[in-house]
């Protein structure tokens, strides 16, 4: 992450569909200058990746991509997580 | 990706074994300064992400995450990827 951002909302990818997240995503980049964190965690971070892809294929250069962040969760068993930063270009 | 850096191996993750790669990744550290890059496409993607977690738990602070990029590719049928640059610290 470049700077400390408002998060606007947190986006939990999972089993719904690539473009149910898509449109929460552009309703969450509505709400301010703030970040849309889309977080994919275990299987589902490809599918965090594909949404990030949609999502910008569909709004091009109004989308900035703020970071990209890897890791894994500590919680019991380790889980790696994902955590793509968007925002809207004003 | 923060400045250039000679590449010293590209992995493309597929179905071998995590630690497969991350064997892979601790030998092309050995090569030089340079960053391996871990590439993953589609669903592999998440495993991907896996092998970097592996690899940062056997290396801890030796291990230096440089950059994550992620992306479309637009052969064809658009493929989404990630990118994972990592280095030794020395």
């Amino acid at each position: 992450m470049s700077k400390p951002s408002t998060v606007n909302r947190i986006i939990e990818i999972g089993r719904s569909s690539i473009d149910d997240y898509v449109v929460e995503a552009i309703v969450g980049l509505q709400e301010g200058p703030g970040v849309v964190v889309l977080k994919g965690r275990g299987p589902y971070i490809s599918k965090a990746v594909d949404v990030y892809n949609e999502l910008q294929s569909r709004l091009g250069d109004g989308l900035e991509l703020v970071g990209v962040e890897i890791g894994s969760e500590k919680k019991g068993r380790p889980k790696s997580y994902i955590l793509i930063s968007v925002r809207k270009k004003f």
